[in-house]
């Protein structure tokens, strides 16, 4: 199966940039998430509405954090960060919604399977800059969090085209890339290459 | 009318020591509007949830902008910021949400008034920390905002004891104060003197 790619942003465009950039890259990969912390409510709102006009599949489409916005959106995914919202009470209250989380154990992902989550969200993977000055989880980890949980795990931090081939050895569904896309000079160039890699690694498995 | 008080949480301090300000303070205030913009969703569901086991009035309670978190909390009562979330998509999809707004003008007002919202929030009215290196807002716009709506009109920015007199005349319903409380020493000494001070203003009149 080949590796799939959420294109999670980094909160450094403004966002008719990000717009652009969006729209370009998304036929690329299999999931976005819109992830601006520092963005007042009303501009994601904003973007996200102009996203879907502009194309991007619904299904596309996760929103970080802010279950306000993906409500009065009508959309059904989010990614909930950790010390967001609580999980249980989330599903309890709208059943439907689909969720992702981050998990940075076996205990977490278990936990986040037992509470309904629609993917994990493993990392940080690789140093990155993103998180500078923190050590990156243990790998080793996902061997054991692949066994025992059903829900398909992604992993991220630090992701770039070389390191591509460790994470589809260690059987993820998924990669999540940020700054790899965002930081980019081109990011519709290196959209490109991570997808590129991700179905080389698949036809010679 | 006794001027109503609204205190205003202003994101410096930890969650445990906001629940025991708040629980302190609680008895002296009309509204309380936690606005703890840099704290996850989590800590601020949290936070909400401690404050009404610690016995604060659900009807003094308003949110500021995370309507996701009084969501999941049934709570009914939201501040919306600037570039927040879309009144009018709001008001549509949860008519019996109470939202408050800030105005800048009397054309911002009576938007708001149209749009649905319970009070409206004009500031900031002088010279405040927190607004640094802005001017205030003309005062002497309140007295056609107060000849224009309806709904309760409300001040904020730089409000303390000596300043409540003006706002007093101008007809204002109430005043917002975030560091007048709780960047004082004694946020529960200065509450008492703004109460008294709001009291006596009454008897005067």
């Amino acid at each position: 199966m080949v590796i799939k790619l959420m294109a999670v942003t980094d909160d450094t465009h403004d966002t008719s940039d990000l717009l652009r950039i969006l729209v370009e890259i998304h036929p690329y990969v299999d999931h976005v998430q819109i992830r601006e912390k520092q963005k007042p409510a009303g501009l994601v709102y904003q973007l996200c509405r102009e996203l879907l006009e502009e194309g991007l599949p619904v299904q596309k489409l996760w929103l970080n954090d802010r279950v306000d916005v993906a409500l009065l959106l009508g959309l059904k995914q989010v990614h909930i960060p950790g010390q967001g919202l609580p999980l249980e009470e989330l599903k309890k209250l709208y059943p439907d919604l689909r969720i992702g989380a981050p998990v940075h154990s076996l205990e977490e992902a278990v936990q986040a399977e037992a509470a309904g989550v629609a993917y994990a969200l493993y990392g940080h993977c690789f140093s990155t800059a993103s998180k500078k000055g923190k050590s990156p989880q243990p790998l080793a980890n996902l061997g054991s969090i692949r066994q025992n949980i059903r829900i398909p795990l992604y992993g991220i931090g630090g992701i770039d085209v070389e390191r591509l081939v460790s994470l589809k050895a260690l059987e993820l569904d998924g990669v999540a890339v940020m700054s790899g896309i965002f930081s980019a000079k081109d990011p519709l160039s290196a959209v490109k290459k991570l997808r590129e890699e991700c179905l080389r690694l698949d036809e010679i498995q």
